[in-house]
């Protein structure tokens, strides 16, 4: 047992709970078989005490008691409140893969429109930036959160776009420049100047980017 | 004496400390003389401590036992801890005016130097993505860090923009989403990325969105 990849705690644990799909199985640090609702209440009440009062303010007595757990239920799975912090985001934002379509501009477009639809969801418009803004002080939770938060739709839209770099369909920069100035316009209108970019603003911002008309908000 | 606008505390208080152009005015609440110095040390421990412990961390004890002064002189000058912190960043960030000279290319390739210099300096870069994400739960003071941080830099970029756009030397978009895509993607890739877009970096970034060659970092 011992020499079974996800028997060994850590990997196989953070893997388990990838992209929100924790799911019960027979590793876990004790050897003894993870109780999947525990992990997504514990999650859950992470989460929730994060849009209350940020990391922080995250402490694991709260998360326990609104968990309704002991303290060592917690630290038995997360080696530390920022990469449970991280789990906690990850399993709030749900599934976030885009299987690639015929159509990349139509791909990018379903991704544009689902990652402003997560960023508009109320707790999640301030909480998020603000986490990721926090965790900048703990490299290893930075690094997870740039990993699993950032990088799925990151990724997605980035593929989008040199798929349509292959066809000849973008007249924009490169891929991760094009991705970057988008997002990077939104976030920064959103978290700095306070202002909350609607989608068709989104899309006129990604048009000037590829240097053409994109499918519009209505092809997801 | 009561009438005259800069004895009224706020406006003219404010006024006073705008651009880190603190002086010593026959202003203040208690109608003795500002004493310049005072508000220095106060600003500077205050900025020093933001970049250790952050907004939240911020204790006016600790403002006050670092500036040697009672808590009482701190209260008496700043209605809150958040708006001390907005004033303290002003006074580090240093004047931030650029008159317009001939070449508005020129005059925007000297404030991108100046802003990446400025975000690249220890402390700030930190200190300042952070402050400003913090800030957002506080409306009044978030309000304060946009007009009085942010704006300065931010419009004499739009503005050189603009009269590169009335004499056709610009060939990417408006000013304002111009300005704000340059801005939007170095904030994304040093808070977000964890990156440090080097000075060359920014520039190309420049480039891609005026659509044109710009003159170089080595302008300013």
């Amino acid at each position: 047992m011992a020499g079974r990849p996800d028997d060994t705690g850590e990997a196989g644990r953070r893997a388990g709970l990838r992209a929100g799909t924790a799911r019960r199985t027979d590793a876990g640090r004790g050897g003894r078989p993870r109780d999947t609702a525990l992990d997504e209440r514990i999650l859950r009440e992470t989460f929730t005490l994060l849009t209350e009062v940020g990391l922080h303010g995250l402490r694991i007595d709260a998360v326990a008691a609104r968990a309704g757990v002991p303290k060592s239920t917690i630290y038995r799975r997360w080696p530390s409140l920022a990469e449970l912090a991280v789990d906690a985001v990850d399993a709030a934002l749900g599934p976030r893969e885009f299987p690639a379509g015929k159509d990349p501009l139509a791909d990018l477009a379903r991704i544009i429109v689902h990652t402003w639809r997560l960023l508009m969801r109320p707790p999640l418009t301030t909480a998020l930036p603000g986490l990721g803004m926090e965790l900048a002080g703990h490299p290893r939770a930075a690094a997870a959160y740039r990993e699993r938060v950032i990088a799925p739709l990151r990724d997605g839209a980035i593929a989008a776009v040199a798929r349509a770099v292959d066809t000849g369909a973008w007249n924009g920069p490169d891929p991760v420049t094009s991705v970057d100035m988008l997002v990077g316009t939104f976030l920064y209108r959103l978290t700095y100047l306070g202002q909350t970019p609607d989608l068709d603003e989104v899309f006129r911002v990604a048009e000037l980017i590829a240097g053409r008309a994109l499918p519009g908000p209505d092809v997801a």
